[in-house]
């Protein structure tokens, strides 16, 4: 029943998300009197093989808030100067002699998993391959909106972007289909909308969608809006207009007063500056919370 | 009243100078007798975009010795793999809720001051843009020159090097300017002489000074000699020689007996090792005064 | 008496190798349960002109478990955005203001000697060029054979590989040629066999070896067989057949029941991954002493 490793959203059940939770609230009152000491016999190293700064500090300072000392690698590519490509299980049995936990960020699809079925520590995975997971940011996405909406029960969610390379978006809609009464619309240009097998899973639950290529109609009546970036590269067409997937003040306007904006950061053109200052505009707070949820998380391993 | 963001040299009036003195003769009490613990749930970030290991060890040594955690980054530039280019503002609103204080360092003038415009936790400004500010530099400088002479008052100080672009050279100037007494030598090549805007600024003051491209009869009459690099690739002339600025085991027998020789670090060829070994060399212990100015700095900060 | 820097392993006599060993078992200990606060007023640098994650999170790890502090680089070369290639006098003059210790990884054969003649603060030499030192590895090398075997007296030991420029086989044969009744072989092809100069150090102290270009009739009578990397490009001929240096479990089968492999990792083809779940495969076990020895050699310096 202990969490060993955190691999993928699909181990987190109803009420082990409702655990996180608990335990995320906890860790806010932690933060607030100061931190705590009750790991600090602890060592978590943080493994990534692409650099990211904004994931690697959340997960540094969540340690360092519980007390724990930190291995880091600003980027793990340069492991070695000796040999390249060593397999990412020999890596991982070494590594951890070194520490008590490894949080990994790594290029291909699926090096978490294969990280944590040869570790004797915890494995955290902290984004795998553009198409595979990357469960801490999906969790603490969840924790935001029902921190923010109060419920995760009978929300509609709307999606905007690059659909079919989303991770944090395929993994947020898995988590949001344990909850009752969701509606989720999905908007993006047609080539990069989402893929069939979340659709399949949203069958099975029987949870209400919709697919569509503009905001138009849409962010007018839902309650959460997550954007995400459009790789303009990516695009058959050049000259293909984004404009409508964008969010500006006028935009704004039409979204209902109690609604939230969430972004994963960072952000480009898809969300103008002008929004920031909006009580609506959550992405923020976001990112806050991405502290609380990682510290709850790595206390659930620990203390496995 | 209080510092919250160190930014800029200007920041610091005289009674501000002398509080920092004060905390720095303290923070070398601390040290000797193993560091504290008054800090402990402090948590330090360094966002380097420009590589400066000497610099960022300074900062987070002090850290360290404070009993403070360090989030570290060796080479921000590869801040993320998925988005080049993020606003420093941005960035700045997502790391400041993994820390209580970020030391920066960034190619662009100004960076600074626009993390601090938009940063709820203390901004450093370790380095911005060749012709930016440095003035936690300025302010070990200036420490250094009080603790070697005993007084800041009276005193001769020769700038040497390529002071068109010595952001150093410029601070400590500017913060030089407050003293009584002061006269200050600006030697160069023509092409890279200081700049009007600080010789305006010493005029103001009335302030003493001399332009030369000599250090003839000059190094024999000053208490300080401050050197810096010049990158040669920057003349005009290759064949330009640079020889005169030098400074070997020949000038330094021209130089009084009580001045000192100072110089930011790393240096090239235009201090001779030769001269390592002259208690007149001052440049290492200038170096470890970064340790206890910072320390005093970072806690002026976290105390305010 | 005390060890000031740990730079090449020709510093260990029998008593101090015995010492090591004694602080190697306490350190166990220590680990076991939940390390130690004795030195949380130290700062370690680990300064890596080479990337090595693996080496460089060894003895960030075994700081940590003494209660201690980190600076760390990653990648040392972009040292300074200022200057390309500060003398490592330089350097080091100025790092050891900010620490306790220094762990260093150079390219330059010969540069741990030359940052231990200017250091105020212990240098330990974590490998300096290809054909230079890495005492530390050597050492734990050493502490795995007698910690596996129970001894150190009466060992056959085979070394397999790229020989001339394999500086953990250079210096652990020099570290067991202080032992009694000691067998070696060096296993290589010709171009590869280990350099004249240790052959007339075992030939001074008496110890007895064998050369040869293949495992055949050798890895079924020796204790250790100490296996290390070959890289394919160096061979003069593209079409050379490595396989006769290779282990997989076909060679396992004519070893001892009681012998074991050993290997500096990161490993390519050399010992195939099926032998990883023999008991006789130390190499990982070998990699989790480096914990315990840097622990002890930490403590050393520390206590000096």
């Amino acid at each position: 029943m202990a969490v060993k490793h955190i691999v993928e959203s699909q181990q987190f059940t109803l009420p082990r998300i409702m655990e996180l939770f608990e335990r995320t609230e906890l860790m806010k009152k932690i933060v607030a009197r100061g931190g705590t000491r009750d790991y600090d016999n602890k060592i978590m190293a943080t493994l990534f093989y692409k650099p990211s700064t904004r994931t690697r500090f959340s997960f540094e300072s969540a340690m360092y808030r519980l007390g724990g000392k930190v291995l880091s690698t600003e980027q793990a590519t340069e492991f070695s100067s000796e040999i390249k490509g060593e397999s990412i299980e020999d890596t991982i049995q070494i590594i951890s002699n070194y520490c008590d936990a490894i949080v990994i960020r790594h290029h291909e699809e699926g090096a978490a998993k294969r990280a944590a079925g040869v570790s004797p520590v915890p494995i955290i995975n902290a984004g795998d391959g553009s198409g595979g997971q990357h469960p801490t940011q999906a969790l603490l996405d969840l924790y935001t909106i029902y921190n923010e909406c109060k419920t995760l029960d009978g929300l509609s969610v709307a999606f905007i972007g690059a659909l079919d390379q989303g991770r944090t978006v395929r993994s947020l809609a898995y988590l949001l289909s344990k909850f009752d009464r969701i509606k989720l619309y999905f908007i993006a240009p047609d080539e990069m909308q989402i893929k069939p097998d979340i659709l399949e899973h949203l069958d099975e639950k029987g949870v209400s969608y919709q697919l569509a290529n503009s905001t138009e109609g849409i962010l007018e009546r839902v309650d959460v809006c997550y954007q995400t970036r459009i790789d303009k590269d990516r695009l058959n067409n050049a000259n293909f207009d984004l404009s409508p997937f964008n969010i500006d003040t006028n935009v704004l306007k039409r979204m209902k007063f109690d609604s939230i904006i969430m972004h994963p950061l960072p952000r480009s053109v898809e969300i103008s500056p002008a929004v920031d200052s909006d009580p609506r505009a959550a992405y923020f707070r976001q990112a806050h919370n991405g502290l609380y949820v990682r510290m709850a998380l790595l206390s659930m391993v620990f203390d496995a």
